[in-house]
């Protein structure tokens, strides 16, 4: 508590200090807590930019007024909202998901198409300027709007939504220009022939969509109702955009049982079974979105968009019938997934991390990254099909072979007619075109072997040294590309003992390359049951997911879990650490703890929010407001600048609760989008009234989670995950001690600031 | 806490009751708490053969020692064990579903043979009195077996399973006898002809299986190892038991993901991200075993077995082209669906109801109350098709028609030949084939109007009375039956501006009708998707669940919702009800609290057991043991049984903890399968023992979960539903008090003692 003859750090460090003295021989361990300051500045410095969410909807008073105002009037209108949210999520995502794939079909096609009519009149060279040109100039385009507009856009986005929805909000992750760029980038990027995919970015793409329709509008324009107040809160939020990740699968993929069971097992930390059914309601209105859309673009109004854009790979023409051998080559699928997978995600983390390196020199070098790899990538593009020998046309084909047009599976290239390239065709088509083209089913034969080995190592190494770059890149495509390249391998390899399809054996080798890089199991399954429409390989599917998985965690995490350790983005992992066990709450409470009087004076408070940092402090009531000092609540950084900017200031240390709650219906306490909220200095407090008094009940927090001081760490961290905190209050065990110990807090719980403070602990049994 | 000159009760009756007093205007509520004692003896008279489970892993010194040796020796082994039990669980599973398949094909099928037969002899009287013979005899049989030997087995089993799994274990319900009951009475109750599945009853028999292995083999034949005791804990076993559940709906409808969906969606009240993986690799199992079987009985080795037992229906001969019209059809089976599906739950309830009464008195009683519904059933299904007339024989159909063997579509009855009688090609089958029947496409005009009309009512209301009598009787299909049917009339009401065919027609009311019963979205989506391989129709099938849920929550809950509330099943919901907002966690403790010192005499112990039914004793550290009584921790009555049974008895009010856990390992805390642990009157302690003291110290989990006594209710709720806790304890707020003021389970979180307790309060706001 304050005292005002004492300055705040003194006095807190003091006590905190006492209480990690006691902590070190409380318990019969032999660990040593080394120096907390240090380490507290380095864990501190590289979150900052990262705001904590907080899952718990406070109990005060003023909510409590507010809520029972909202069950009269507002309960149906709540609800129907919610869902009314949901509709236009879907509706949204399912659009921009449309926008996404016209566009991208169109610019990309063209580009082909000038550069297919430059082949076929010989005029190599400047098909190669053409070809080469078109992908800088768009990959150009869209680092610059990375670079310059909003640098958070860049990579994947699938880890930054996983975070979120574990509670941590990155810097501007799901703003406004976060939300252009990533639609827009997104289109340049994957129309600039990279080795990335548009599935991650829309993803994020969703959840952005969710978030700014969660702000309710903006408040600077007056375009906001009073009641979409009630969305205004971390919960809220977090619900609507674990819709619009969800939303974004399933208009990537088309897959909207994949897409709810995305969310589910990889995006949310949290899951009810209400939300199960909202995200499943958005994700038909996506499909049937899409539906409509496709419907419309059969009549082809929509350009070059044939069948191409959204995927849906056909696969029905092959016979799922197998045995023995068949399970065997399946098995070693799994096992080659979960190895290259493993070494996808090893070098994956090792180039992000020289990325971040290069990327941290500035805008400039961004783009010219960007440049240097769109130009590696038109080479190998263009320049690897040359050392492809040109095949002769098969028979019984039903499409004209060599074909001219954008997609396809023959292309002619360098070839003389009635001859295709086979490496062409996967190099210089859309992605989507050159997946459709390995899973093709009834083609044994139609590409080499040696073909397939220099497109794999092609893809497998561009995919690792793409992403990372300053664009917006999807990590399903290159993962899937590069599977599916080698499941075909494996399927040539088996073909004098399997009667298995060598497009079923694309779509497993992609599998066991999804699961040993990203380890999802149901969701992937589901999707990839989506994709390619039939059942009957789904046994087939779920072993060699099982298998690629069970590989690749012998060796790494998934790569979205590395990514988000790489960002150094505080997650919190489901089950605590086995060390934690050893160690209680109070061992790992950090210094200062501030704690203000249930009345307290101004001034205090506005040095305390001045000098620290922290979101949530301590209200202790004490005589004459009780007999002894006891712990009255929790009160919030927010809520507090709220009342004080109403100015609810009496001259004397007096109770003032009534006229508090009376007036102060006309404050908005609800929370406001990242960074929009009320700041310090909007606050305007005169000299004079920084001696006046504050009644802080109206917005203490009664029902604080707590934990004794002596709760082993892991239980506390259970406490703290499972019911999505921000702050947890510690109290002492033995009597005759303040009401408060210290606050927990995320960062309390990470592995890095554990270990930080007890490096030996992770050794203990 | 116990001091030896005062009797237990008198104490700390008194001690609640001032608590109680207090609590009562502690709070600014005209909330009156009404007369305690009543209410308690009338709910714990409900609940009374019920045991509530303990998902939180203690962490005493005892578990931290094991713990201890554990991380060094078997954590690989407990990992794999985990993983061969999942197998396990599968590949049993799979043979159960296989088994009850062939079983009730071989013995529906030779009965309906039999029947054909004297009908092609124009022997009508005779084979009524066959059909209906049989038919009584299968159901006398599945009567007796579950009057008799397991009562616990009648009806679908899937409420007790969500009980289950929510922390509720009622009596016997996972016994060994009850799996063999459910397997054989579900055999011979479908078999019988009863409108009936073996869907549900699959679920709690793979449940059943689950339990029995997670059981560990059985200590009285020494059929177990010692490291199998990690598995003995509500944890793992709840971790199984969803694993089970899971591989019972992937048996039942050869829907492996649908499986999954199921137990997370409708089963689990917890979930984990590894227990999603683990639960796939189960039904992947499940899946694989049916594959292999089914291979197998393709070569005619299974009887009678074809193609029927394992639903799948084929409605790919349909094309899925849809536009406005049938939008609207489609809106209309959903709200059809919504309306009939909460009639049916409502008229399910009232029956339910009247049964209990009925089943109450005694087996025989039962036994009647099976043979009458057969008889009816019996009569309506030979009966009712004589009111169909013949219709000729459709020209291009690919089977033949009259068809006499045991399934198809032209059932002859007493038609001449070339005509066939609709009605009984409905009612004379298996309800898997007659379920075929109905969802077969291309055969728009093969049902008479009228006939679907009869068949309808006849299954509603058979359906309705069927469900209650004591036969494992499962729901899924009596619900698809009659959905499927109406959604043929529909399609037929449609039929000029649909271009939709009759078969899906059928299924889309099969969907409506299961999510206006169940109400489940995304698992029964899923699990129609595997049973129909289509995924064309998938947006219809999303469109149709979401209008009938919304129309059915409108009016009632779901089905197995209202059995478990039927049953006194005290399950907790995920969301605390509106009104413990203005309730704080003391209000509703209620007495008497029973402490002990940590070293406590053990007389005390023992008496304190034998007096009450608790479970968690809070424990108390007093003087010399520390400065002040304060909080110990919390101790089950399961462990101090074991510690007791050890005899570590001191003569002095001494630690012996360290003699105690060097002793201590031979003894087994693992906690037996339900009803199977140590029992007070197991020990036999002596006179002279009595006034010993015991060192409880070892066996003190020293970490529970507490909440201050003015936490709100909702709050304390949220924390007990969530980690899914058995005992919380209340902690004073104000000092100078005893260090604990109570202790809140399951019982005191439910709707029925809070509003016994404050009836008022329901109606604030």
């Amino acid at each position: 508590m304050y005292n005002s003859n004492h300055s705040i750090t003194d006095v807190e460090t003091d006590d905190v200090e006492s209480e990690v003295g006691e902590s070190t021989y409380s318990r019969p361990l032999l660990i040593k807590r080394v120096n907390v300051t240090s380490q507290i500045a380095l864990v501190g410095a590289k979150i900052c930019p990262v705001e904590s969410l907080d899952y718990e909807i406070p109990e005060n008073e003023l909510v409590n007024e507010d809520w029972r105002l909202r069950r009269k009037i507002q309960v149906f209108q709540y609800v129907l909202l919610k869902w009314a949210f949901a509709l236009i999520i879907g509706v949204s995502t399912g659009l921009v998901g449309i926008f996404n794939n016209i566009a991208v079909e169109n610019i990309a096609g063209f580009k082909l198409l000038l550069t297919t009519e430059l082949m076929l009149k010989h005029r190599y060279y400047k098909a190669f300027m053409t070809y080469a040109g078109c992908n800088l100039g768009l990959a150009t385009l869209a680092a610059a709007l990375c670079a310059f507009i909003a640098p958070a856009a860049a990579g994947s986005g699938i880890p930054e939504v996983k975070a979120y929805l574990n509670g941590v909000d990155a810097y501007s992750i799901l703003a406004p220009s976060t939300l252009f760029v990533k639609i827009f980038g997104s289109i340049f990027g994957v129309a600039a022939g990279f080795v990335v995919g548009k599935e991650g970015p829309m993803v994020h793409t969703g959840s952005c969509i969710a978030s700014l329709i969660g702000q309710g509008g903006s408040r600077k324009y007056g375009l906001t109702w009073r009641w979409l107040r009630y969305f205004k809160n971390d919960r809220d939020r977090r619900d609507l955009i674990t819709c619009g990740a969800a939303a974004g699968v399933a208009a990537a993929f088309r897959a909207p049982v994949g897409g709810v069971l995305f969310a589910l097992e990889e995006a949310a930390s949290w899951w009810r079974s209400a939300l199960l059914w909202r995200t499943f309601f958005t994700t038909a209105v996506v499909a049937i979105v899409l539906r409509g859309f496709i419907d419309f673009c059969s009549t082809g109004s929509c350009g070059l968009f044939g069948q191409g854009g959204l995927i849906m790979y056909d696969i029905s023409a092959a016979k799922v019938v197998y045995s023995v051998p068949d399970i065997l080559a399946v098995i070693l699928l799994g096992v080659i997934g979960g190895l290259l997978g493993s070494l996808y995600n090893y070098l994956v983390d090792k180039v992000l991390r020289t990325y971040s390196i290069i990327n941290e020199k500035g805008a400039v070098v961004k783009i010219v990254l960007v440049i240097m790899i769109s130009l590696l990538t038109s080479i190998c593009s263009y320049g690897l099909p040359w050392l492809a020998t040109c095949v002769p046309c098969p028979d019984n084909v039903s499409t004209s072979c060599p074909n001219t047009d954008v997609s396809g599976n023959y292309k002619s290239f360098q070839c003389p007619p009635g001859h295709y390239n086979d490496l062409a065709s996967l190099f210089l088509n859309t992605n989507d075109d050159a997946i459709r083209n390995l899973l093709s089913t009834n083609t044994a034969k139609e590409f080499h072997i040696s073909s397939l080995l220099i497109f794999f190592g092609a893809v497998y190494f561009l995919g690792i040294i793409t992403y990372g770059i300053a664009v917006p890149s999807g990590l399903f495509i290159p993962v899937i590309l590069a599977g599916s390249c080698y499941g075909r391998l494996v399927g040539r390899l088996f073909e004098p003992v399997s009667k298995l399809d060598n497009g079923l054996f694309s779509l497993l080798g992609a599998a066991s390359f999804l699961g040993g890089t990203m380890r999802m199991t149901v969701s992937l399954c589901v999707i990839l049951l989506e994709l390619t429409n039939d059942l009957l390989v789904l046994p087939l599917i779920m072993l060699v997911l099982l298998i690629s998985k069970t590989m690749g965690d012998m060796f790494n995490q998934g790569v979205y879990d590395q990514i988000v350790k790489l960002k150094g983005l505080p997650y919190i992992k489901a089950h605590p650490e086995h060390y934690m066990k050893h160690l209680v709450a109070r061992d790992v409470v950090t210094g200062p703890l501030i704690t203000f009087s249930s009345v307290e004076m101004v001034g205090n408070i506005i040095h305390a929010l001045r000098s620290t940092g922290h979101n949530g402090f301590p209200v202790i009531d004490e005589p004459p407001f009780s007999d002894a000092p006891e712990l009255c609540g929790l009160v919030l950084r927010s809520h507090l600048l709220v009342l004080l900017k109403g100015k609810f200031f009496s001259r004397d240390k007096v109770l003032a609760r009534n006229e508090t709650l009376r007036n102060i219906a006309e404050l908005d306490f609800a929370k406001g989008g990242s960074g929009k909220g009320l700041k310090l200095e909007d606050l305007d407090i005169k000299e004079e009234e920084m001696d006046m008094h504050v009644d802080l009940h109206p917005i203490v927090n009664t029902s604080p989670y707590a934990v004794a001081e002596t709760m082993s760490l892991a239980k506390a961290a259970v406490l703290f995950r499972e019911l999505g905190l921000r702050h947890m209050c510690v109290v002492p065990k033995s009597r005759g001690r303040p009401p408060v110990v210290g606050i927990l807090t995320r960062h309390d719980f990470l592995p890095e600031h554990i270990l930080g403070l007890y490096p030996h602990v992770r050794y203990r049994k």
